[in-house]
């Protein structure tokens, strides 16, 4: 329940004229004047009304007429002013031409200025998408992007990266991955994104522990201090292009791979990364569908980077079921602590951190056996401490899986039927923990408690929903009665139609 | 010089929330929301904002709390809704994929329902352009353009129609036409579009001598009585999804060829015309730079009329430069009613209108030689007593060429050299009567004196500039004196550079 307050309210950086007005200055609704007061000036999208704003009056948002001390009665001179350039390179893309890399420096500028209109940025994200980019043009807008934001430079020590490009649930890999790194001595500043589709983001996940809204300048001492961080690349102006694309992408669920190549690698470049780790994880429900389209990608991915002078090596995993078993920031936060602290967990997780870990410490050259030195740090409890570390240098509290609070609303959806795990469809059990409150509800998600292959009694506990909220909880049992999260083959042979397995 | 207030605005369909809120519901900027308040609700795309409203409020713009009745206070109930469908038939566009006939209706539907944002509405007019449609797909889109606004059924006679795709300067053919056309007992109700990026559009044009801002009845009544009428097509309700897909089409510069013909189509289906002229304006500096392309297109056009049961001729005419000598809404009203009176003129107007209704004649079966009888109409005056009969039923008062104002302040370029004219720029001539103030300036523009191919002496009058106001006069002398809109070739081949021709 929200209350309705009738008001004023603020809007990028829009002015509203009478229509008539913009007419007389051959002005229409989208485009870009030049407000005056005397020397001072901005820059405003045009809208129009008929009725609203009288004739002769133009209405201003607050913080704009602040930006040159409008007071409501002034007199201001409002002209046009031509459209940026970069709109002609964006047609030129959008007719399938080669940019150089000056016009796409050109555009990445005008997208971090907010130069761009909505339609225009949208008509260079979805050109990109059916177009495509050669390498050279994705080199160029990486380095426009890492050129538009900011950088860290390291006094010392050898900087690495990790980057998922996403798609699977509950991969919490990081929270595995940068302690060991960390604790062998390399330098991995990680900046990692929260979610938008998904049911958690590694910095929300993270900030169960610890606060991730961390500046350029303590992501560099914190990280020159303890040998990591695990920081929300929102907060900081590393790569800002990307945020802005992001609210493009984001209302068409697109993600054109020149952006993914080009986003991923700016925020490692910002930040000096020498080595750089990229998990693809492949399988159905996840981003990539299959090995060929993921090798495609590895390849660029490793081109790429030579061409920016990073190394950077990738690992195709599996995709098709989640990473651990615990989906949602505070579950998944509690499962990779509590795999720290026990030395011992779910294969999936530990297989794959120790994997990816093992890849960079020896890209890095720490290690002949990365695997092996990885697991020993991991067992050795070495890895737990940093882990420890890195939660008290961003200013956590919780340093026990035990005091990792978990919605205390709960649901557990049971096996009718003897049989086995058949498929686990990632696509419901994000949508379940969404509609559990996850992420914005720290506590909200989805354990899974069987995965492929596992055999199940009737009765078994398949699935448990959490939650903070009630009438969350309720909404996420609705879908997982729906549509079943898990499909349970029996012996005899009943696939199709999948069974629905739970109680209700 | 305009007032600011800083003062409550309109906006579209937006409220905005507090962005924390908005996560709290699992909500992000640009999303759809359904506010309810008791019983009523309404539909609402979501802004938010750090700030500006607090947290436990919702900022209404007035006129959509009015739609049910909210008042500073009340209480209200804020829930996601999701997509509309067809964002992901525009997703299967986008692929390149081709979309089916219900695929397509409920796009256009939803274009007219103003149900997508413009995120939306720009991923679906340039995945258009970069993967085009085929027939079957411009067809249904057509009929559901039609669908989805008001048509006009004629009691009795046989209703033709006429319409330019445009990109020439100067072509006042309809006002020449359409009487021709009437004056033969044919019903032809013509829609005609305002000024997009041009000096003027037939609607702006025939405004300088009567209401073109007519209703569908009145197109109706107004036809059946007199035989034809002029009228602003966006006042109507004919095919409606057309004027929200230009509002991205505009600030891109782009006009895709499956909305191209879908628009064009729509309007005459509308109507209920039966027979059909479309002219193809061909030539640098139109919108069909060659004549294969204005074949092609001619074909899709044929085509596309058999589909929907109107009977289509194309022609391609000459649209390397302007058609007769004046540019701008009175300048070229003027020209026209000055033809029809003296029943002589320039040729390139008069050929062309004569052509054009000779053609419609011919389909329409009223003759074997539709451009002597076209001509026969000219030459005895009853076209000139038909436009004055179109104007008074549609309010004119200005039935004599005379009578026609154009602007005061005029200026003349004249030519420093002696030769003959190589070039004419139909874009600079745009360019030029835009800034003197056209189309908004009714009596803004620009007449030509010399066209490609006449003879120039030192001295003569090559264009003169028409405006209400010398700023903008200004403004336009400047443009014509940094980019000529006419080359002149003197008997010396010099036409590289070419040469200022003007005096200072």
């Amino acid at each position: 329940m929200v209350i309705a307050r009738v008001l004023p309210f603020e809007l990028g950086k829009a002015v509203i004229m009478n229509k008539s007005d913009a007419e007389d200055l051959g002005l229409m609704e989208g485009d870009r004047i030049r407000i005056c007061r005397g020397k001072m000036f901005c820059t405003a999208e045009l809208q129009t009304t008929i009725g609203f704003v009288k004739k002769g009056e133009v209405a201003f948002p607050t913080h704009l007429a602040d930006v040159i001390s409008i007071k409501d009665g002034d007199e201001v001179e409002i002209s046009p002013i031509p459209k940026p350039e970069s709109v002609s390179f964006i047609k030129k893309k959008m007719d399938g031409e080669k940019l150089s890399k000056d016009e796409i420096s050109s555009v990445i500028s005008d997208i971090t200025n907010q130069s761009l209109s909505s339609i225009e940025l949208t008509a260079f994200v979805l050109s990109n998408l059916i177009r495509g980019m050669d390498l050279d043009e994705i080199e160029w807008m990486t380095k426009a992007m890492i050129d538009t934001g900011e950088r860290i430079t390291f006094e010392r020590g050898t900087v690495v990266g990790k980057h998922s490009i996403g798609g699977v649930p509950g991969n919490k890999t990081a929270l595995i991955l940068v302690p060991i790194i960390a604790a062998s001595g390399l330098l991995i500043p990680k900046t990692a994104s929260r979610a938008i589709t998904s049911a958690t983001g590694t910095a929300d996940t993270f900030e169960v522990l610890a606060n991730v809204n961390l500046s350029v300048d303590e992501i560099k001492e914190i990280t020159e201090r303890v040998g990591g961080v695990i920081a929300w690349g929102g907060a900081t102006q590393l790569a800002p292009a990307d945020d802005h694309i992001i609210r493009v992408e984001y209302p068409l669920s697109i993600d054109p791979k020149p952006q993914l190549l080009a986003s991923v690698m700016a925020k490692k470049g910002s930040v000096g990364a020498k080595h750089v780790v990229i998990d693809i994880p492949v399988g159905e429900g996840s981003k990539v569908p299959d090995v060929d389209i993921g090798r495609e990608l590895a390849n660029n991915f490793v081109e790429l980077g030579r061409r920016l002078g990073l190394n950077v090596f990738c690992a195709l995993s599996s995709g098709g079921q989640p990473v651990g078993r615990a989906i949602g920031p505070a579950l998944e936060a509690k499962e990779a602590l509590k795999t720290l602290e026990e030395r011992k967990g779910s294969s999936s997780l530990i297989e794959k951190s120790l994997g990816l870990a093992g890849i960079l410490l020896e890209m890095a050259g720490r290690s002949s056996n990365g695997y092996e030195d990885a697991k020993r740090i991991f067992t050795s409890g070495k890895a737990l401490e940093k882990m420890k570390e890195i939660i008290e240098a961003q200013g956590g509290e919780i340093f026990s899986s035990k005091d990792v609070l978990v919605g205390d609303k709960t649901y557990t959806l049971k096996s009718k039927k003897e049989g086995a795990v058949e498929a686990v469809f990632n696509k419901t059990l994000v949508k379940i923990a969404r509609a559990a409150g996850a992420p914005k509800d720290k506590g909200a998600g989805v354990y899974i408690h069987k995965k492929r292959g596992e055999v199940v009694k009737e009765g078994d506990a398949i699935i448990t929903i959490y939650a903070e909220k009630e009438w969350k909880l309720d909404n996420a049992i609705d879908i997982a009665l729906q549509e079943p999260a898990v499909e349970i083959t029996g012996m005899i042979l009943e696939k199709f139609p999948s069974v629905r397995y739970f109680e209700v």
